[in-house]
This record gives structure tokens, sequence and C-alpha cells, in this order.
């Protein structure tokens, strides 16, 4: 059975030691989504420059999250991250008025650690800040589920969600 | 109808003017939820000293991470927050083998405008240290949905999420 | 004659005390500009989305780096600002070869002092974003001249920069 | 008997609600030391301006730290300092080889809670930043103790540390 | 003699080059303490919830603050940590009346430059956490001594600090 | 001809893919200036500490925010620096009463992109805290033209301004 590894002991969290692994690339995909309303759905989209912002701020906002996770998640490893890459997808369906913004979000390195936090900060990050930037049309949005979606690289090898 | 009120004169996004809005206590208490399996389930509980410490680091995260909510949030406003509280309940089904933390963040400001984001922020990064802390036993965890519970103050009145 | 107030009695730097200062609205207007070449100018004009994206990459780091003043420079009081709009305009003259972007950033606050420091600062970010987005087309980009175009409130009055 | 005012119900910290206390000028003044050997002090001595960049350098870090308590101590409120000041004194002895840097850091906020945290970071990240800069010339220096020497403003009244 | 290494040719500080510095695994450990009241003693012992969590919250705030080192630290390499510990030990003479919480910060890099500074910014901001914590309970608790017990790694060779 | 390559298949920006680029040393040189006037000038000069002060308060800022390009720079890769030194020079001409200040930083590393956008912010940041700190006697001040003076390292090979 797998063991919770942050633990001192003192029976406390640490930052675990990583001094000794292996340096390889590793890549994160995570996946998170914000649900909107039909009028918040039409603001984004009716014009090319607004669709373009709103994600484009959402977006800014995913990698510089990326970059900060370290300072954000108390016994995360601060990682020198070599790429980030944030996705955004409409999936619609008029008859139920369900209008989703999928979120994914892509971290990279070439490090000791994986970058699942990163890649999970990112996708956050970015569905937190489409929430701000409509949230004057709307308080009922739902953000999430958000959760990883694939990961390599790493000793304990690969890792694909499994179909719902 | 409500509109975007982030863009500018340019179709891009600013930091919206609120120098003329009055100061009052404003709340607001966001919910989000990581569910997790049976064995991460027993490692946080079967120890007062284990089980206080995953809430502990992920309320800490949790309380730090609203304080950082105008420097992770582009368009936000920066906040003097006069308080911040985080709640951990246990929610388990045991015969659907359902584990799930639920997690309850409430952000408090005696200011010009609302602290809706410093409580989805902080639930938001109690939720990923957690998958932090637990990721070791099982990448299958799920964090959200996280929503906006409730909230008052402000001139446009309070609001409750309405049941489901 | 108009003294060095940041100095204290050791002849070392101090942020000086503003605790008396009263509480008014202040703006400032602060301009930059990146001088681009051709090959730049027609990346960044040719397509709507690319235009867009350079621009609100840097709208968006202007606006978070004026958040970030009183980290970034050392003797500035913490402001908290009230609103922050970043416009940018192309200043091109085809004769002599010569693409302008002007970057014009306004940042606003009700407080004890003035954020002459903020829009100067969102104005250089805004600056160094485009050149980082532009730099593999270019290493010859000049950024500046950067300085206050304007501002008002507090007990000095109001300031616009006299023509040139 | 006073009560540890942090925890919330479920016995974890919290950061405690402050909307209700009344804003008045509070100062807080905090003082450290650093003890180096003969040789540390003579180098920062024997020039003018050597001995100006270290305490420069200290001062500036000081500051700068002053301003980021809140995103150091987790449960400290975020507070609009108007005001931090610090100087270097030195204590010697030569008779028994004593060389200590006395620091003292002066914070001033017009708030709604105290200064003391604020004080005491400056304090330290001087006295840290002093270490880092003399640490090649000899890794027994001793920083602190680091104390509160006086308060004043608030409800509960000024404090003025009892001599020793 | 050793020579203060942080100078540039203006007699002003810098960064100092570590460019050719070779890769080691470097370890630091470093003390600090917090003298505390028989009261807030008694509080922080008489429960098994509230000791944990003002240790927790203490243990949290010094490894996000050793992670900002550089930060915090003007003239401070940023270092990939990858491995940080804290631990607190009573030291008590009841006939003296003397509380004493020891700290022991435990900081590990691979890299090129030692990490001294992060343990001993570990360590205090450990102790700042304490302080803050307890401060409604009496305000005359004293921070350190804080110092580096132990160094190991890199071509300077090992430090242990002699016995008082 | 060059590409913009911070763009992804969605036409918004990302943080591209470095993770099998080569690590070398690199080094980037920045310039920039701040021009004041004739009472600024004699203010900074007239005294050993005073000028000393104004330029070691600048220098810490620039070395500080070199350090934090990457999360002021959206885009820009965590870099692991590894030596940043910033000179300042006068250039006077009194005839004209021309007072310049030039600002020279140069940054350092050992990895896989190069260190351009560090030495410009250094460079930038530095002359924002040189306006911050003489504003009080006079905003008229202009800061840069600034801009790459020169780098190494890398597979693009070497770089030097031309003469203008």
């Amino acid at each position: 059975m797998s063991e919770l590894t942050h633990f001192n002991e003192q029976g406390r969290a640490k930052m675990v030691d990583v001094s000794e692994k292996t340096e390889t690339v590793r890549i994160a995909l995570a996946h998170s989504s914000v649900e909107v309303n039909e009028s918040i759905y039409q603001q984004i989209a009716s014009g090319t420059n607004k669709k373009g912002d709103v994600f484009a701020v959402a977006q800014v906002a995913g990698i510089m999250a990326a970059k900060q996770t370290a300072s954000i998640i108390p016994m995360c490893h601060p990682i020198p991250l070599t790429g980030v890459n944030i996705i955004f997808e409409w999936e619609i369906d008029k008859e139920k008025s369900r209008y989703l913004i999928l979120i994914k979000a892509e971290a990279k390195t070439k490090g000791v650690t994986g970058v699942e936090m990163e890649a999970l900060t990112a996708a956050s990050a970015a569905a937190l800040t489409i929430y701000d930037m409509c949230k004057a049309a709307g308080k009922e949005m739902v953000i999430g589920p958000t959760y990883l979606q694939k990961k390599s690289g790493g000793k304990n090898g690969d890792y694909e969600r499994p179909l719902a």
C-alpha cells in the first residue's frame, strides 16, 4: 500500500528529499472546466476580440500560476518549468442549456520531480480567471471537476486517466 | 442584460475602476471538494496527528493563497482581507466507496469590492494542497465542483446559491 | 529646493512616513514605447488573433506588474489600486521604416500616496513583455523613453508634462 | 488569562476577523542583532563605501521584507504600511572581542491591526542579509535575540519592553 | 584572510558569479528558538490538536519561506531546493520558569551554491510564526539566537558549529 | 524570416518548450538610463553617503527584480540565475544641462534559455527605483532608451548591438 510521503518523524509535513532522483523529461496534462450560462456564453463568443480576450487573460493567468506553484502549494518542490500550454474548448448542449468551457493545461519540465501540480494549478488559475471576468453576468458558474488526465516521465511510469 | 465589465475601449481587459464604490463589510463563502480513494481516506483518518496535518497544511495553503488572490487572478483588485477561515468535512458513502472531503472557505473584508475570488482561491488552493499531499496514494482524485455558496455586502445585494 | 525625502538620519533610505496624509483619489498616466522592425510589425499586425495576443499578454503583464509595484520598487508604499488600464497605439512612419508601439498606462487609487510608480511600472512591464514575445524576430528593439505624462490628486497639485 | 486567538472551531488556525476593529495609527519597534568576528567587523567598518553597502543592502532587504510580512507569516493580515525605518548601530567590546551589530526596525501603519510582525520581520530579514553578505568570512555569526521593544496604538494600549 | 565577496568594482553589492561551480548535494542545518511564558507553554501543550497546530502552521511557514529565500535575501542565488524538514522540541526548566521552543530546520539541494540561507530563513520564519500565533498571550517572547549548526557539500568542506 | 514563437495552435500565447535545448553558460548585458535635472544631480552627487545610497537601493532593486523576471514577464521561463551585476555611470553635458545616469545590467546563467529578459528587467527596475527616489525633486525625468547591448551563449550565437 502506498504511503503518505510528506510526513516527517514528528508526524508533520515536510518537503520530501528528491536529491537522488534522476532528471528526466516529465509532462503532465490536467483538465478543468467552467460551466457558464447562455448569456455569458454569448458574450464571450459574440466577438473575435472579446472571445480572444477572456481566454487570453485566463491563459496568461494559468501560465503565470504554473510558475508560482511552489509558492502556492506548501510541500511542492520548486521546478524549472520548460514549457506550459493551455487550450480552451467549448462543449455546448443547447437543448440542456449547458455551456461548458473545457480547459486543458499541459506542463513540462526536465527535472527530478513531476509537474502534476503545475498542470493542475495552471488549469485551476485559468478557471478562476474565467470566473472572475464573467462573474458580473452570473454567479452560479461552477468550476471543475479538475483532475490529472495524463502524465509521463519519472520512475513510477506513465499514467493515463481511465475512461469514466 | 449584464455586461462583461472587464473590457476597455480597445476590447481588451482592464482592472475596472472602483474608486467611487462604498466601503462596506463584505463576506463570501466558497465550496470545493476532493474525492479520494478508500486508502487515502484511511491514511488521513487513521491518526489524530496525520489527519490534523493534511488538513492543517491545506488550511494554511488556502489562507495564504487568499492573500495572493490579486497576484494570481489578473484583473482582481488588491483587497485588505480582514479574516479568512477554512473548514473541512468528510462526506462518506461506504457502500459506493465514495470518500469526499468538503472544503468551505470564508473570506471577509471591509472594502470597496467583494471577496468572492479570495474565497474561491482559498478553497482551490486548499484542494490542490490535499491533492499534492495524497497523490502518492492515488492519482485519480477529483477536485471540485468549486463554486460560490454565498456572499453578502456591496450594492448588488446578497447572494445565496439555490439548492441543486 | 526640493529634497530627497527617502533618506533617514543615517543617510540611508527609508520608506517615508505617510500616516498623516489625506486619502484622495489619485490618478497617474505613464507613457512608454517599443520600437520594432518592419518584420515584427507585420507579424503583429497581420492577423486579428496575433495582434490581439501580443498586446493582450503585454496588457495582462502590465496590470499584474502594477499590483506588484511595492515589491519591485524598494521604497514604494503598498497601494490599494482601484483601477488600471493600458492602451496600445501604433505610430508608423513607413518612409523612415519606423514602427513604434506607444503604451499608455493609467493607474488609479483612493489613498494617501500617488500612483506614479504603479503607472510607470505597468508601462515598463508591458514594454518588456512585448520585447520578450517578439525578440526571436529582432533583438535591436528599443524600449522607451518611459515617463510620467500626467497626474492628479494629492496636496502637490496636478502635473502635466510640458510639450517637448 | 489570554487565549490563543488564531484557532477556529475545528482547533485549527484561521486568520482572525478584524473587520470591526478601529483604524488608528500604530507603530512597532523591533530589535535584532548580528554578532560577527573581528575580521568581519573590520571589513565592514574599514571603508565608507563598504560599510555603507552591507547595511544599505540589509536595510533594503528589511524594508522589502516588511512589505512581504503577510505572505511570509501565514495568519498575518495584509497591512497598508505607511512607513518603515531601519537603523544599525555597532556595540563593540574589544577586550572580549565582541562585535555586535544592533538592528532597530520601526514599522508604522494607519490600520486595524498592529505592525509588530512587520517590524520583527524587517529586523529578521536585515539580520539574515548581513549574515548572507558576510558568511564567507565566518560562519559562526549569531543572529538575535530578536524581540519587540515597543509598540503603540490599538485598543490594548501601548507596550514597552521592561529593562532586562 | 577571507574577503567580502558580494561587492563589485564600484564598491557596491552584486550577486556573485557561480556559473563555474560544481553541482553537488549540499545540506545545511540551522537552529533557532522562541522563549515563551508559562501560559503560552500550557496553551500550546495542553491539547494534541492545539499543540499540533501552532507547530504545524510554523512548519508550513518555514518550508514556504525557505522557497522564498532568494526573494527575501537580496544577493542570494535562486536554488532548486530538493528537501526541507523542520523539527520542534521543548526545552523546559520549570524552576527557572524557562519554556523554550527549539527549532531545527534542514535544507537540501543538488546545486552550485550552499543552502545555509535557506535553512536560516526557514528557522526564522518558523520562529516569527510562533511569535505571531502566541503574541496575544505575551509580547515578551524572545526569538533566537539563530545560527548555522552544520553544513556539508561544496568545495569549502563541511562545517559543524563548535560546542559553546 | 523568423517567427513569433510564443503562439500555440489556437493563436494564443504559450510558454515555448525548451526541454531539449542544451545547457550552456549564457550572458546578457542590457543598458538603460535616467535623465535627471541639475538639482537631482547635485543632490545625488553631493555626498558620498547620499550618492551611494540612491544607487545602492537601485542596485538591490535591479538584482531582486532580475530574480523575479519569470513572475513579471508572462511567457519567460524560470531561470537559475548564477550572477547579476549592475553598474551606474554619469554622463554629463553641463552646457546643455543634460545629466544622464547610465545603467548597465549584466545577467548570467548556466541554463537552456537566454537571460536577455533578466538583464532588461534588472536595468528597468533599477531605473524605476532611481525615478522613485528622486521624484520629489522633479517629475520630468525620462527613463530609457532601454535595450540589449550584448549577449553570448546559446545556439543562435552571440549578438552585439551595432553602433548607432
